[in-house]
């Protein structure tokens, strides 16, 4: 992540990891969720917060989830069902739950017809929001696979190359590979020039935005740097750029790959596209995983063996003049793990605030400090 | 592609898509391919030259195709094998051979398993150029699948985000999905900003190139308007950005695209990465091919309606300020063949000179301007 997105020293509270997932595990308990399921939503978010992608944890998604259960239209319970299937293929109807429940069956179920055959794909369609891709990506890890998830929906930031009206969400994806020696190589990013969640990380760490991030509210790309405005548009969204930023930096590609998104999880699990669905307060979303076995194609041990030389290059790659090192997709995220679960995760004193008062609200009985 | 990279009017030849075609058959089978081979190269550099892709068409990469062969070292009859194959994966060896007609092959058994399964994917190692993706990611359509193909090899052209040195080739990504009613979704780019060829195109039409699209020899990127330098290196190399151009404009996304290119090309195909491989005069590359059977996990007419719609949707977009109207993928493409069918291709007068002086040499009896 960019400097900028940092919790700033001065309103950091480090806390336990075992402590936070014990009071995440608690609220998702309180709001219905099983015990298994609550205990994997948990998995998911504090992989998220251990990786160092805090816009993705408990701090921007927890109490947005907590709400959503309290207007009392997402099932904490829901009915997970097949609705088509091929030895290799399935398609999953997620009941509009929390995706971060529904989605780790779809990859167990990827990851077992992959095993069976060589690959397994398996798409969700009424599901919801799932978290950090990568936690779904490198399920696969562990079997010798590669794993890949998309995802895209109904609520709405991107504004495609030359439009004037927001027509994607920020419909990222998300790669992992083993390797052997090396930390495994995992790539997770919004095909919009920066995640969702971090604009709202940058308003809150008071950081400014980049030239191309966003665009004024008739398409217009912004393309000096500034303060994050409260709105780009009168619905009080923020209208985001594809990855590039303009068509000559490349937002095409962008633009492309999350259309390719979209038509992956919305439209082959059978959906509409997100921009014509019917709005919704919180977003139905679709999504596409793929799990790939290595020996289905070549030997495991010369693959990892290969994945390590070239990470390894990478990383040995002389940087740039005024860049400190070459870095790959994974590593820095592996690091941060490590020193986490040593030194406790840093959350910004205002989420740490809501924990307290939602425990109140709840009457729950965690203790985030002890 | 952008205006400036189009062939000056003044400097056009339109020639029918029949005697170009034919000129390029003869020249295939003069370097020693099967008339099915010569067939199949033609068919796949013609698709390009017709969708307004000149850049991956007989004008840049014949001749060079012709020089390969020339030296004697590129095998017109190659001896492709299956190494390695599932119910629905394969490893193809390309014995070295062009991969203009290798690929199709791999793309054919890779629906043959999807039709079968619902999903195939294939890797091709030992291969060389392929030309267009988008040749191959449309060839599962008209079996109401989705396409996807992707290359990596050791042409090196991209200097990953904050290093010094090229890592990657230009690592392209090509999916093409069908539609119904609309032109069908054909996406295709570099994972660098702009593709290799577009670079020599610049500068045979003298156009200028943007901020962020290559680097100096130490890596810095160049982020001012400018004719292309004769090379960035002393190699004789252009040292490309990645998609994005810089860190705070996403570059690390395109340099995580390269690498998930070059894991699931080279290192999947039981390979080691492109830069470190032997170097080669021609350049070893391999290739990932994967087919999608639609109604492997929805109902197909219902799939082509919600495609239609998006793209429709996309279409009819207001464009923002000062832009004409909004596109798609594949649309510009469609119109194009369109056009071109009916008015001949516009070459640039020194590739139809180049056609000539090869007739004589070969012995070749081809009439462009019939």
């Amino acid at each position: 992540m960019l400097e900028r997105f940092l919790v700033p020293e001065k309103d950091r509270v480090y806390i336990k990891f075992e402590n936070i997932s014990e009071a995440t595990t608690q609220i998702f308990k309180k709001m219905g969720l099983s015990n298994q399921d609550a205990e994997l939503s948990t998995k998911v978010l504090l992989t998220s917060d251990l990786r160092g992608c805090e816009t993705h944890g408990v701090s921007n998604m927890l109490r947005k989830y907590v709400s959503d259960y309290g207007s009392d239209d997402m099932n904490p319970n829901p009915n997970i069902s097949i609705t088509r299937e091929t030895d290799v293929t399935a398609n999953i109807d997620g009941d509009e739950a929390l995706g971060l429940h529904v989605l780790p069956k779809a990859m167990d179920l990827a990851i077992e017809k992959s095993e069976k055959h060589g690959t397994g794909t398996v798409v969700v369609h009424n599901s919801r929001h799932i978290g950090m891709l990568a936690y779904y990506s490198m399920m696969p890890i562990k079997n010798d696979m590669i794993g890949l998830c998309i995802t895209a929906g109904n609520a709405m930031s991107m504004v495609p190359t030359f439009a004037s009206k927001m027509r994607f969400a920020t419909n990222p994806w998300s790669y992992a590979v083993p390797a052997g020696d090396m930390p495994d190589f995992v790539f997770d990013v919004a095909t919009t020039q920066v995640a969702g969640n971090k604009l709202s990380l940058a308003s809150r760490v008071n950081a400014p935005i980049e030239p191309g991030w966003i665009s004024d509210s008739d398409g217009t790309p912004i393309m000096k740097e500034m303060l994050l405005p409260e709105n780009s548009n009168d619905l009080g969204q923020q209208m985001m750029l594809p990855m590039g930023g303009t068509r000559e930096q490349s937002s095409h590609k962008g633009y492309g790959f999350a259309a390719v998104a979209e038509i992956l999880c919305d439209i082959l699990s059978g959906m509409t596209a997100g921009f014509l669905m019917p709005s919704h307060p919180r977003g139905i979303m679709s999504h596409f995983v793929q799990a790939i076995r290595i020996d289905a194609f070549s030997e495991v041990t010369n693959f990892k063996k290969n994945m390590d030389d070239m990470l390894r290059g990478l990383v040995e790659t002389p940087p740039a003049p005024g860049q400190d090192k070459v870095i790959y997709p994974g590593l820095p995220e592996h690091n941060e793990v490590n020193k986490r679960m040593k030194e406790g995760i840093p959350y910004h004193f205002e989420v740490i605030n809501w924990f307290e008062s939602i425990k109140n609200e709840l009457g729950l009985d965690y203790d985030l400090q002890n």
